[in-house]
């Protein structure tokens, strides 16, 4: 299959680069450095060593797999170079995972919430024109987020809920209630993508993704050069990425306010494996379909333990110090979300376990040296000057 | 009360501005003339001749009524022109109405998709975060659609809903079925103005507006130079007025397909009422509440049999002749929506009257002869290359 992989320099990106081309499809990959140039401007760095860009990265992929991906540096943003791209490759499916995707990024001020309401938009806009004119068949699997959902006091199902209302009864798009600029991003993007199935005869599946976490899949396990980033900063790192680095440094975990903060999570090899389920089941042309993309849910506290259960396993004295919370969000809610669809098609999951943790330790350890300290507790506040509700 | 309307020089803008005015209130209005441009390009005008400019309009209003208006023409999305408006202007409320207001306009390709999202969605961030900068307290009235909502098969709310789900419930947003890729654009800006509103404190309306009909308000009503503008091709113009327009000059009402397409339309003079009434009734801090904002429910067909039996009293013969929907829509549907908030807060409506029609129609016959033919028929087609269902 011609696969095309949207934000293919990325945490998931070049992971899934890999692993579709490994397994025999004609894979290209298209990035525009977005989030390296990020943590340039912020100080901050990947824990894990990556080649500079991507023409290390395919020719390394070469050398140890004698398979060929190939690449376009460029902003999708630009129309001229998601035409091309599209024009000229013919992609049979799109996976992309090409925005700007953190949500403290969006909310550091005015210019970087518009910023990445702009880029996800557009980028997405050009993405949906470029396959409606050049390849109208291709299915379009996009990364979206569990964070649109927010946390509603009812069960939340895969994109779409059945509502009873006055007698009448309809199958509508599930209400969301996104916590950041970014998740909002995401929001309006599965408008438009929803919109350009119904009434333009698209296929796409929304992938409503949890946290990810862990560091390592099948083919970054082949050749050091093959690493992925691992991001544990305040901006780009999440919950138990940074709780493992935090572990292993000796700092206290950076639990916000109460920590009964429920999501979704899951393992990045799952990551993998879904976005590949979507790619080899394609959605029909005009469906838009939406799979919940996680395994299990923990509440902050929860991953705070487990990782404090394995510390204790491997010697390490992990302590658990709550700060306040930068966020503004709930600490204590219900939280209860389906997510059978990609069972369904076959998913086996990769459960958390102490025994995960304990190898992301060990990875880790040996980049301890490469840890920027200043960059591990928060900076940007939900609400500037509005104190978090107090844990 | 120092009011701050956007988007000044349009339809609804400048007879809002005058009303305000003319009650005593302290106005400025803001806008760069997006609209006049998008009408030069196309070749398309204004039935009515206004006045060149906001300095012409506010020189005019001085001179009739003695009464001053403010006004700067900027751009809204250049962050220096909003940071100043706000920051030098200290508004009690503001009312936005300014933003690319048109479907088919959105429709038209993938610029000017990317165009209307990308300016809408900016826009708003931008008046959000100088609210949240410069008047922290100041009430956001923002002119939405009902066409967020689409035609789903249950009642619409306003902007809520109830849903009980496996044995739980919560009040969440009103699921959203926009039409087009300007509809889109206001379901975005719903979800980032409800999130500005729960996250950051501000206080917002969100007036949910039918399609709206009519020339005259008590103030254009005063002298000619007052007229607002009165657009009737296939961009700009809305189902009523374009009726009207084309029953004085003898063409056959454009009826898109069977015409069962039903939506809520309301009087231009009920549009300031309610806009006045949201501007003194305003929301809490950290409300976000949203008014649905019309008076009557209408199909297309009664729409042009209403203007039939008008023409009939007036001895105008007018034909109906149904031609292909360039939209993709439901053209027989459920439709039935809530409208009692601003009732509560006092509206009376002024419905719909054969008179009405009638006035209208001796309005139109005095600018006849500026009519520009050859855009009445829509030329933009919501899914290109495919033929709509033929009625």
């Amino acid at each position: 299959m011609r696969i095309l992989i949207l934000g293919g320099d990325g945490y998931l990106g070049w992971p899934t680069a890999m692993r579709f081309s490994n397994r025999g499809h004609e894979v290209h990959v298209v990035d525009d450095y977005l989030r390296r140039r990020a943590h340039a401007e912020a100080g901050t760095d990947s824990l894990t060593p990556i080649l500079p860009g991507l023409p290390e990265r395919v020719a390394a992929w070469r050398e140890v797999t004698g398979n060929e991906i190939g690449y376009t540096e460029g902003d999708l943003c630009d129309w001229s170079v998601t035409e091309r791209v599209f024009r000229e490759l013919q992609p049979e499916a799109v996976v992309h995972y090409g925005e700007m995707p953190s949500a403290p990024y969006s909310m550091k001020d005015r210019e970087h919430a518009v910023f990445t309401q702009t880029n996800n938009v557009v980028n997405t806009l050009n993405v949906l024109f470029a396959i409606e004119r050049f390849v109208p068949g291709c299915h379009l699997v996009k990364l979206g987020t569990m964070g649109e959902y927010g946390t509603p006091n009812i069960d939340i199902e895969e994109g779409f809920i059945q509502i009873e209302h006055n007698g009448r009864s309809d199958y509508l798009p599930f209400p969301k209630l996104p916590g950041s600029y970014y998740h909002l991003s995401k929001v309006h993007d599965s408008h438009n993508i929803h919109f350009a199935c119904r009434i333009r005869g698209l296929r796409a599946t929304d992938l409503n993704q949890g946290v990810v976490y862990g560091i390592q899949t099948e083919e970054t396990a082949l050749d050091e050069r093959l690493t992925t980033r691992f991001d544990y900063d305040d901006v780009f790192g999440t919950a138990l990425n940074r709780f493992c680095l935090q572990a292993v440094i000796g700092h206290p975990l950076t639990v916000y306010g109460k920590g009964g903060q429920t999501r979704g999570y899951l393992n990045i090899v799952d990551t993998l494996r879904c976005v590949e389920l979507a790619v080899t089941h394609p959605a029909e042309a005009g469906e838009y379909r939406v799979f919940n993309q996680f395994t299990e849910q923990f509440s902050i506290l929860q991953l705070a333990e487990h990782v404090q259960k394995a510390g204790a396993e491997v010697g390490i004295d992990v302590v658990v110090d709550p700060i306040d919370n930068p966020r503004v969000e709930a600490e204590e809610h219900y939280y209860n979300a389906t997510h059978t669809k990609l069972l369904d098609l076959g998913l086996q999951p990769h459960l958390l376990s102490e025994t995960l943790i304990e190898s992301m330790f060990s990875t880790i350890g040996r980049y301890r040296d490469r840890v920027i300290l200043d960059h591990i507790l928060p900076r940007d506040r939900w609400r500037p000057g509005v104190a978090a509700p107090s844990p």
